[in-house]
């Protein structure tokens, strides 16, 4: 019996989500793990409703053995929320987290690149919207890029530039072949 | 001995964000909790570092009785990531959650204040960066949305213009208030 991992990220609100997870599930099964797509999750009749997606979800994670999240910044300089708050719940949980980005940038850089030059202040760095920037050489908010040190290497990014980062499953496929042999040696693969 | 609150959110990048957290302890004080503003938390000699942040904030998360989040959109049009994956986390220990955000606008009106009028295609809204809204009437991602249902009244919002919402404390306030209540009426207070 494969051991299932839930799959995290924005990419179910592309149109095309349904067969980008129909990709991430096969990818999955080809490292021997049972990969759980969110948009996979509804199977009642009627329109979807948001506290049967907020359950269904839920119980997902729990029956998971791990996450496997998708952290690519989505409608801003940051993470979707959503992911955030479930490798949050998953980590929690006590189970291995593991994450990737389709875009290799920094937090500090991306954070100049939307919001303009970055401004020294003592040992802080501040951006132009007044908020300090975390400056630590991580990819996004510290407690997201320290979470993935618990269970493995860290975030996963690319190694080659990514044309379609919202569809590109390369680095996704790097991190799920880690967490696959990462929950084997554990005794759970 | 007042339980203790987690007090997660972007506040903690502000410059001045120690009188920030200092005003919210003191809130919380008013209605018998022991507010834990993260910033509090380094004690240590020395730079912060990105590591000892994390364990220090997963230490409180795991000491407090609830957690106070504010889910104020932050670089984007969601709430800040770092503080959604500690909702998220103090979810999972079973112990109740509590949030409130600043800016009373819906997930859908802010998606397209910030890239352009929206698409409908057949149940689905589009926004102009090509991903899907979630068009459920929320204040942000629905698994935000949907676990603070789980312990209260749902998100709290302004009742009045917020002049500024990074310092305004109004409707943290009304927050706490309802955490004092629910977690004295569950017998924790």
């Amino acid at each position: 019996m494969p051991r299932k991992v839930y799959l995290a990220g924005p990419e179910v609100f592309l149109p095309d989500a349904t067969e980008v997870g129909r990709r991430k599930v096969e990818i999955c099964a080809r490292y021997g793990l049972l990969g759980v797509f969110p948009l996979d999750l509804d199977s009642s009749p009627g329109p979807t409703t948001s506290p049967a997606t907020f359950k269904a979800c839920v119980a997902a994670m729990h029956d998971a053995a791990a996450i496997v999240a998708n952290l690519t910044p989505f409608r801003g300089a940051g993470a979707d929320p959503g992911t955030a708050f479930e490798l949050g719940y998953v980590f929690a949980l006590g189970r291995p987290v593991f994450g990737y980005t389709n875009d290799p940038v920094a937090h500090v850089e991306r954070v100049r690149s939307r919001f303009g030059p970055l401004r020294r202040e003592g040992d802080s760095l501040f951006a132009a919207d007044g908020f300090a920037v975390e400056n630590f050489e991580l990819f996004d908010n510290l407690m997201l890029a320290e979470v993935l040190l618990e269970s493995g290497p860290g975030v996963f990014i690319p190694q080659m530039p990514v044309a379609d980062p919202t569809r590109d499953l390369a680095t996704f496929e790097r991190c799920v072949a880690h967490a696959a042999e990462s929950l084997r040696e554990a005794g759970q693969g």
